[in-house]
This record gives C-alpha cells, sequence and structure tokens, in this order.
C-alpha cells in the first residue's frame, strides 16, 4: 500500500474547506483507521485569489487536477448538475475514485455514474442528510434486509421552519424568515421549501433500497409553503406534529415514492426531531424499524461523510476488527472521580431540622440542590426526602451518602440515580 | 470470485435459526448485494436430534467443520466465553473469516482476536445492539471523528422493566415478572438487570471508539434493581425518564466508562426508546450528535446484523455504488393510487346544512371522517372546518377535494396535509 494517499478536491466552500481542516485535525485517527496517511495535494475553486493560506496548491484549471497521475481520489464539492457529472466521467475514465455530496447530480445521473465506475469506487455517502450514516446503513448496515418503507426528515431548512411553527404559533412567512436570518434558508429557497431537495435525496436512497431508477418529475412532490398556524393547532389538538417526509414503500408490484408535509404522531420517534436536525426511519422484512439521527447539513457534517468515504476507499484491502491501527494508550477514568449530578431518595423520621441537617451535610461535601420533593408517609411519622443535585462528582456523593446514612434521622441506606444530559 | 460462498454455522438456536431462515428466504437480494450466492453447507449442534428439516448437514462434531476445507466462514452463535474463543481462535489458524454475535466472549478477547486474526476478516456487528448497525457506524460512517462521547440504552430487558415502572406505576418486581412471563427476561435474569450484558456492550464499543481495551472489573457498573415508583414519580414531576445507560466520555487524559440508571430529560431522544427497543446516541468532534435505534434483541433482528457481515465479507474486492447487481425491474406506483389518511381544512359560510354537504361528498367518495374541529371566525359569517380522514386513495381525496370547492358554500381551495403513521 501507498504511503500516503492524494486528494485533488474540487471546491473550496462550505464543506470543501471543512474537509481541508478535517484531514489537517484529524489527521492522526484518519491515518489510523485508513491505514494511510490522507492528504490534498491541489485544490481547484474558481477564483484562486479568494483562497489563501492553505497548505497545498490552489488552481482554477480542472484538468490539469484529473490529468495529474499523483492525484489518487477527486473529491466533487463544486454543485450543479452538469458540470461535475462530467468531472466524473473524466475521473472515471482515469479509474481515480470519486468521493460527491452533489445529491441533485445524482438524483439525474445516478445510474449512468455506476456505469461508468465499473470496478473504480464512487463515495456518496455525503449526498443524503449530511453526517448521518444512512448511505451505508442501507449498503451494508441492512443488507439481508429487503426494505420494506422508509420515511425520512430530509431536508433541515423546512424541518427548522415547521418546529418553528409548531412551537411558536408563526407563520410560513415569519418562519422561513428567521431562518433566513439564521443562515439556514437561502436567499431562494425554493429548492428546500418546495420539496426538491428532499426529493433529490429520496430518489437516491429509494436506489439503494430498491434499485429503482426513478425521476424527479415521475413522484409526487409537495412542498410547506401552503401550511397555515391552523394545521398546526389541529395538529397539537389530536396529537401529531407536522414534518415534511420523503416516504418510500414497497408494495409486491410497484414501489410508491412521494415527498409532502404529513401529520405524523407523537409517539413517533420522527415527530421528536426539531428544527434543522434530519432523520430517517427504515423498516427491514428482519430487522423491523431502525432509526437514524443526525445533522442533515453544515460543513463539518458533510464533511465528516465525504471523509468517511475517503476512509473506506483507502482502506478496501484491509479491515480493522476494532478500528485502530495501533492500540491506544489513554487510560480509564477512576470511578471516584467521574462527574454528574444526582438524584437522592432519602426514607427519614419526620421531625423538625432534618432538612436542615441534609442540606448542611450536602454543602459540607460542596454539593448544591436543584429540585427537592418531600412526601409525607401517611399514618406514620416518616417523610420521604427526594432531591436531585447540581453537577458534582461521584467521590462528594458518595461521601455524602454515606454522611446522611449514618444520620440518626435518615431510617434506610440512601438511594442514588445519577443524571445525564 | 467462487460461484458461492459456504457457511459453517455453530448453534442452531433463536438467532442461530433465524440466520438459515433468512439466507434462505432473502437468498436472492443477499446474492446481489454480496455478488455471489451464500448458503449454510452444515451446521453443529449439541443435539443432532433435536434439529430437524433444514436442507444442510447437521452435525455434533465441530472439528470436522473446522477443518472442511469448503467452508469459507464460520459463523459463531454458540453463547459462552472460552468455548468459542477457542473455536474463533482454530477458525482464524485456517484463516476463514469469522461471524460472532457473542458478546460476553469479546468483552473478555477482542483484542486477543484481532492479533490472531491479522488480516482474516472478523464480523462482530451483532454483538452489539442487534440490529442496529452500530458497529459500522462507528468503523465506518464516523470514521473521520474523534468520539467526544456516547450513550446508550444497550439492554432491552432493563429497558422493558423501567418503560413498564415508568408508564404503568409497576413495582420492579411485577415488571421483571411481566418481562419474564413475555420472553423479554431470562428465568435468570441477572446480567440484563444488573447492567452485566450492557457493560459488555460498552465495552466493545468503547474499543471501537477509542482503542482502549478495558475490563469489566474496571468500571463503574450498577442495575435497575434498586429503583422504585418513588424514583419514578419523581422522574416524571421534574421532566425526566429512568433508562439504564452505558455511558463514555473521553477527556483530555483519559476515557470514563459506567453503565447505571439514569435521569434523562425528556427533551433528550433517548427517553423516547421504550420496550425493549435499543438506542446509541454519539457525539464525534466533526459531525455532531448522531443516533441510532432499532430492535436490540431477538433473532430476525440479530440473524440481520449476523448476515451483514457476511455480505460484507463476501463482497470485499468489489464495491456496488447503488447495491444491486442487477438492476430491479418494479415500476413506481402512480400517484393517484397513494393510500392514506388525509387532513383537511376548509373556508366555508357559516350557515345551516354546510357541514352536511360536505360530509355527502366525503361520504360518496368513500372517505369516512376521524376528527373534526369546527372554529367560528369572530365579526364575519365565516367558519374554518378543520378534519381528519380514515385510510383512502389519494384519487379519491383529490376527486372529494375538488366537488368541495366547488361548493357555494366553501370560500376558497381547500387544502390538504397527508397523514402518515
Amino acid at each position: 500500500m501507498k504511503k500516503r494517499l492524494n486528494i485533488g478536491l474540487v471546491g473550496l466552500g462550505c464543506v470543501g474547506s471543512a474537509v481541508a481542516k478535517i484531514l489537517q485535525e484529524n489527521q492522526e485517527i484518519i491515518k489510523d483507521r485508513a491505514g494511510v496517511g490522507i492528504g490534498i495535494k491541489k485544490a481547484v475553486v474558481r477564483d484562486v485569489k479568494k483562497h489563501k493560506g492553505y497548505p497545498f496548491e490552489i488552481s482554477n484549471d480542472l484538468e490539469s487536477l484529473i490529468e495529474d497521475e499523483e492525484i489518487d481520489i477527486v473529491v466533487e464539492l463544486m454543485g450543479g448538475v452538469e458540470a461535475p457529472y462530467l468531472l466524473a466521467k473524466k475521473t472515471l475514465a482515469k479509474q481515480k475514485a470519486f468521493v460527491t455530496a452533489n445529491k441533485a447530480m445524482l438524483a439525474y445521473h445516478r445510474y449512468e455514474l455506476e456505469q461508468t465506475a465499473k470496478n473504480t469506487p464512487i463515495g456518496f455517502e455525503a449526498s443524503v442528510c449530511g453526517g448521518i450514516p444512512i448511505i451505508k446503513a442501507l449498503k451494508d448496515g441492512l443488507s439481508a434486509n429487503h426494505i420494506l418503507s422508509f420515511k425520512g426528515i430530509l431536508n433541515g431548512t423546512s424541518n427548522y421552519i415547521l418546529s418553528q411553527m409548531f412551537k411558536n404559533q408563526a407563520s410560513f412567512k415569519d418562519a422561513l424568515k428567521d431562518a433566513q436570518h439564521l443562515g439556514y434558508a437561502e436567499l431562494n429557497p425554493e429548492f428546500d421549501i418546495k420539496g426538491i431537495d428532499a426529493a433529490h435525496k429520496l430518489l437516491i436512497l429509494a436506489s439503494l433500497a430498491y434499485g429503482i431508477d426513478a425521476k424527479l418529475e415521475e413522484i409526487l412532490i409537495e412542498g410547506i409553503e401552503k401550511i397555515e398556524p391552523d394545521d398546526m393547532e389541529f395538529a397539537k389538538e389530536f396529537g401529531y406534529s407536522i414534518k415534511l417526509l420523503g416516504i418510500a414503500k414497497k408494495h409486491p408490484d410497484c414501489i410508491e415514492l412521494r415527498v409532502h408535509p404529513s401529520m405524523i404522531k407523537n409517539e413517533c420517534m420522527l415527530s421528536k426531531v426539531d428544527g434543522v436536525m434530519n432523520a430517517i426511519s427504515v423498516i427491514g422484512d428482519k430487522v423491523g424499524e431502525t432509526l437514524y439521527y443526525g445533522a442533515g447539513a453544515g460543513g463539518e457534517p458533510t464533511a465528516s461523510a465525504v471523509i468517511s468515504d475517503i476512509i473506506e476507499i483507502a482502506r478496501k484491502k484491509s479491515s480493522l476488527m476494532l478500528g485502530f491501527e495501533t492500540p491506544q494508550k489513554l487510560p480509564l477514568k477512576p470511578k471516584e472521580e467521574i462527574q454528574c449530578a444526582y438524584y437522592a431518595r432519602l426514607l427519614v423520621s419526620d421531625e423538625k431540622g432534618v432538612f436542615s441537617q441534609i442540606s448542611a451535610i450536602l454543602a459540607q461535601n460542596d454539593i448544591s440542590l436543584n429540585n427537592v420533593l418531600q412526601k409525607e408517609i401517611l399514618h406514620s411519622n416518616k417523610a420521604k426526602i427526594l432531591f436531585s443535585t447540581h453537577t458534582t462528582n461521584e467521590k462528594s456523593m458518595l461521601n455524602a451518602l454515606k454522611e446522611l446514612e449514618n444520620l440518626q434521622s435518615v431510617l434506610d441506606t440512601p438511594k442514588m440515580i445519577r443524571l445525564e444530559n
């Protein structure tokens, strides 16, 4: 195997610059997991002057990047449809691996690309739901299953808008403005709010689940722009929330694909997915439901997916059982140094001054109270004191509990549960 | 590549028989995804007489299975610690791939196995959380990240008991009996309720995330057996639920690992994971939070993970971009044949008989109402009618909406949202 794998990067925007940053910052762990060092040899951008301070060559000559014999993998983060498709074809013709985050291009050209590629690897984990490894889940994790159906919140912008409308009774217009103000929505948000972006992703996932070559124009796509506060009110009243879903279902003789706003029951895990987060629920005939949740967009989450593809291509021939080439040397944190908040339950005699004794012991151990509930036990002179604390360390808490147990007014061994946020 | 990959299966219990069943039932999709046919050549069990009707040889001679030159992959589903470890070593010495669902064995011998294996593949996706592809997520999907922390509901039995205690105010004892009655808990449930099983899984995941060779005896492990209804009441009162969590955190100079009951805020996705389901939330330094949810045990979900490992081993050298060797021929379902329930919003003039006109149109289109909300608009003689329907088909619904729009008393184009359960 080569000592170093060279990347040719096309595009240094939000995702491209994050790829460069992570390959630098996490180079050790990446080398461990890939079994080989990985670095960018050259990046191609439209305007060279705009991109300075990178430790690799920056050029505007795409052809020279494709022709460069030392470049092993071309990473396409330029956007668009036809230009990146042409780049992909030229790259694959040179038998260089190709990695892309470009869902629009794949929505149109994924099958032509697969045919062109033959045995040359193509990575596209970043094209659907950014940092969530849903492509790998469908290709690898669930590979023994017929996928009966899947449905997902595939677009963060529209999910942010719907979450705002649900929580703050905002109108669609105001929620959209808010999203634009925060940088979650583009000035021209059509692709996001009309369901086009979600449909691109649905088509890619449907190819993996069903091998179906569906086109954007053939499927039902509705956006969220007609949803009004009344709809949210109805949803709340009857235990629903409203989400823009991409939905795929396998029937005996056909595949159903659609993108539209959906009311989903509150018990459903997807209903808890708020703001710009994405999630996909997949039903396999053998595994049942599995669900994948995470950041669907943003520079670093998307770059994380791009680099996972690069690492997979790099280690194609090796297979690390436990993930690291070299064993790590970090020690375990001692139990008594664990830091967290705590809940405790005490059985006490219901007499004057008990609570002040308890709180004095906590204070001496540098523990401050958060919530307290005192419950008298009827027909006895006993009470239960239930309380939670702010963050402290295990040693202090265990010490405090021991001291509490020694109090005459505490009638039983105190019980404790750690809080985890 | 070979025409067929031969499996030697050790153990035909709940998971082993499901592996045999799925390899048979889903053989076409498995062949497509593996690029090669996969079948069981021989199974080894303790008592041959108990297992009949399988289309492969059944024996009680483990050595003959290891020695069989035609067997490419040994799948260990026998349970225990030392016997399966010995089997693994003998298998790897023959350079046959080894696949296991055995978390207890890996909790003790994972590093020795990695050393023994060298370049021979070992699959153990099924050892942690059954059908959830969390091993692949850590090894592949998140490979560009330092894992800052992860926490998970890693044991379905204890999660079922805690869910029952939370929802039905059951005592621990009653909830455990209930779980045993339903087959979710073993007659000897110690491993599950005392956190040992969760700790086995935590150790495996920690090796993948941090490369740390921690031992069971070194980490904090507490079970759920001391939790009482009072604790659940406190949790409810302050917006928490109680879950048995496996928790891992990376500190600058050490790794923190612990298993214990935890109070977690209701807003946290993990708090929604009820019954026997499992879920793991992972924080990567670049990708942020991702979460994985699914069935953590059971024959078919666990077998689904076992077979995903077999497929990955089979296709090591090929890489299918879109998952299928041969394109699938299924057509798209026509939009108007989609079936679901609907919600609609009408603006109507607030006069007698309007609702009966509306419901007549729905009935004529074979649509039955579910929930209805009528809202008068103050200082106007208008009202809004919001309703949801039972399942019908898109064509009927679109037709009904068109007819509704033509009513004189309907003042605006009706708006519709599909329901998704």
